[in-house]
C-alpha cells in the first residue's frame, strides 16, 4: 500500500470513523482503523462490533493494500502535522507516514483480522436532511433512560407511520417526541441505541444534503454519501407511548423560554443543594412563581406568563424541565397541565412538531 | 446590613476573593465569604489560612454591619442573576439578597467565627507592574516541584539583589530564572508557596498598573490598589541556584520555537505511549534531529538550526522542553550544551531577562 493525499483530508476522516472506535476494549484489533487503498480512493473503517463508521477520500493511490494502525496515535500525530501531502507506505512489514520532514513508523496490524462492517442491500431508504436528523436527535436523546435496567430505553424510537417520521424518547419520568413529514416507503418502527445517535450527530452538519437511511431486521444504515453508519439496533419492542399522552388539558400557561430557564436554574441551585432538586411552581392570574429551598436558604422567582385556566401548584425536578428549555427551537413555549400528579406537557406555540412530557413530583403535606 | 450595588460588580469581586476559599476544608467557615458594609465601600474576605484575599467595591451602603455567606452558592447565584441592581440585607437573621424578580434566603454565619488576615505595615514596598509581575510567574511557576518531598522547592524564590528582581524555581531535573530591573529598597530572599502565585495570576491584569509588596518575616503582601492577597512565606533556605549554573557552553544551536516546539511534541507522541517520555537530540551541522520510538512505532524529525561547535548526541524528557517552549516570550531560542550528561541552557536570542536549565537522561548503550 502507498498513498498520497492532503493531511487535512485524511485528519478528517480519521476523525469521522474514531467516532466508532472504542479505547475500552477486549479486542486490541478494535482500537485499529482499517485502511485500505484501491484506485484513487482511501477507505477508513472502524467498528466496536455495535456501531461501525466507514468514509472514503480521493487520494493518489500509488499502490493498492490495506493495514490496520492503532486509532489514537494516528490521529493524534496527524493532527499534529502540518496540512501539506502526507504519505502513507508500507514497506517491509513497517508503515511509514511521511510530511515535510516528520517520519512516523508504526507497527501495523493484519486488516484479515478485523471485523468486516454487515453489508445491507441499499434498496428501501427513507431519506431525510442532516440538519433535521441533528434537531431530530438533539430534542428527543435528552430523554433516553441513563441505566440498563429497562434496555429498549436506552434507545430513541424511529417509528414511520403514514406520512410522519417520529423519534421518541422516555425515561419513565419524561417523554419527548419529535415528528417531521416524509415520504413513506413502508411504515416501521425500530430503536436505535443512544450512543449511535450521540456519535451520529457529532458527525452530522447543519447542511440540507440528504441521508439515506436504511434498516434490516438488526440494523441500521446511515448513508451520508462519503460516510456510511451501520448500528446494531436494540432487541425488544418499545413502550407504546400514544397512550402516556393526554387527551386534554385544564390549564394553559404560555411563557417565554429564556425567562423561565434562567429563573429554574436559579431556583435549582438550592434544589441541587438539597440533593432532591424540587422546584415548585405556583401558576397564578399574570405570574409564576417558583421556589425551592434547603438547609442554606431558599429561592424565590417570579415570571411573567400568560395563564387560560385555574391556578395550581405543582412540584418537580428542575432538571427535567431544564433539559427541555435548553434543547427547545421556540422562543416561548405552553405548559399544558391537568392536575398537581398528572403530567405536564411542553410544546412550541408556533408548531406542534414537538411534544415533552414531564412528571411531576407529588407534594406531601404543606411544605 | 443593608445596601445596593451593581450585580457584575458584586460578581466581579466574589470571584477575585473566591480564589482563596477551599472546598475541602475541615473549618467550615473557611467555605464562607465575610462581607462587610462601612459607610460607601464593601469589602469581601475570604481565607484557607494560608492565602487571604480582600477586595473592596462602592455601593450604596444604607445600614452598616456584615455576615459571613457561603461562597460557592453565592457566587453560583449572584452569576447568574441578570445584570441590574442587587440588594443585599440582613432582617430577622436572614439574608435576602434580591435582583429584579428573585429573591435569595440564605442562612450567614457570625462574623464574630471568621480569622482576620494578618495586619500588615505596608512601609517597605517593592513595585512592579501587573503584567511583568503574571510574565515573571507564569516563566517559572512551570519548574516548581509537584511532589512534597522537599517543601520549599514547591515555591518560587524572591530575590532581590543589587538593582534586579529574581523569580527562581527548580524541581530537581529544570531550574528556570526571570529577572526585572526594580528600584531596590533592600536586599531580600523568601520563598512564596507556588499555589499563592497561581491564584494571584489569575487576578492579575495585563495592565501597567502597579503591585505593592511587603514582606513580613512570615508573609508577604500584594497590594493591587482595590485587593490585597497575604500569603503565608515558605520555611527554609532555598538551595543556592546560582552554583548549578554552567558558567560556559561547549556548543550553541539557535532555532526557531515553533518548528521546534512542533517536532518534538510528535516525537513526544510516541514517548508518553512508553510511559518514558524520551527523546533523543542528534544536534548535527545544520540540523536538529529528534527521535523517539516505543513498541509501537518511532517517530523521526528533522529540525532546522544553526550550529556553533560541535555535534552532539543527548536525551531529555520531552516534558520539560515542552514546557519551556510553550512560555518563553521569543520566537527563536538559543540552546547551550556542553556534554551529553551536563545541563542544556534555554535563553531568547535577544535578551537574557530569562534562563531555563535542563538536565539531560543518561544514554545508555547504543539506543
Amino acid at each position: 500500500m502507498w498513498f498520497t493525499c492532503e493531511k487535512n483530508i485524511l485528519q478528517e476522516a480519521i476523525n469521522t470513523v474514531q467516532k466508532a472506535t472504542s479505547s475500552k476494549t477486549t479486542y486490541p484489533i478494535l482500537e485499529g482503523i482499517l485502511i485500505k487503498a484501491i484506485d484513487n480512493k482511501v477507505i477508513l473503517t472502524a467498528t466496536d462490533l455495535d456501531l461501525g463508521i466507514e468514509t472514503y477520500l480521493q487520494a493518489d493511490v500509488h499502490q493498492n493494500g490495506s493495514i490496520v494502525l492503532n486509532s489514537k496515535l494516528l490521529g493524534e500525530f496527524v493532527r499534529k502535522l502540518p496540512n501539506d501531502d502526507l504519505t502513507l507506505k508500507i514497506e517491509n512489514n513497517n508503515v511509514y507516514i511521511t510530511c515535510q520532514k516528520s517520519e512516523f513508523t508504526l507497527i501495523g496490524n493484519n486488516p484479515a483480522e478485523f471485523p468486516g462492517l454487515p453489508v445491507i442491500n441499499e434498496n428501501s431508504m427513507y431519506e431525510v436532511s442532516q440538519d433535521i436528523l441533528r434537531s431530530m436527535i438533539k430534542q428527543t436523546i435528552v430523554a433516553i433512560a441513563q441505566d440498563e435496567t429497562r434496555p429498549i430505553l436506552t434507545g430513541v424510537l424511529f417509528e414511520v407511520k403514514e406520512d410522519t417520521l417520529s423519534f421518541v424518547a422516555l425515561d419513565g419520568y419524561r417523554l419527548a417526541i419529535k415528528s417531521v413529514n416524509i415520504e413513506n416507503k413502508n411504515n416501521i418502527t425500530a430503536v436505535i441505541p443512544g450512543k449511535t445517535l450521540t456519535e451520529i450527530s457529532k458527525i452530522l452538519e447543519p447542511s440540507e444534503n440528504l441521508v439515506k437511511i436504511t434498516f434490516t431486521p438488526n440494523h441500521i444504515l446511515f448513508n451520508l454519501g462519503n460516510t456510511k453508519i451501520i448500528s446494531r439496533l436494540l432487541d425488544g419492542d418499545f413502550i407504546n407511548y400514544r397512550q402516556i399522552l393526554p387527551d386534554e388539558y385544564r390549564l394553559r400557561v404560555r411563557a417565554n423560554v429564556g425567562e423561565l430557564m434562567d429563573s429554574i436554574e436559579r431556583a435549582s441551585l438550592l434544589a441541587r443543594e438539597g440533593r432532591t432538586n424540587l422546584v415548585t411552581f405556583e401558576i397564578k392570574e399574570d405570574k409564576l412563581i417558583i421556589t425551592s429551598n434547603s438547609q442554606m436558604g431558599k429561592v424565590y422567582e417570579e415570571v411573567k406568563i400568560n395563564l387560560e385556566g385555574d391556578e395550581l401548584k405543582i412540584r418537580f425536578n428542575a432538571r427535567y424541565f431544564m433539559d427541555v428549555l435548553r434543547i427547545i427551537d421556540s422562543e416561548e413555549v405552553y405548559l399544558e397541565f391537568s392536575t398537581n400528579v398528572s403530567p405536564c406537557i411542553i410544546k412550541k406555540v408556533d408548531n406542534d412538531d414537538y411534544i415533552y412530557l414531564v412528571l411531576p413530583v407529588r407534594i406531601n403535606g404543606n411544605n
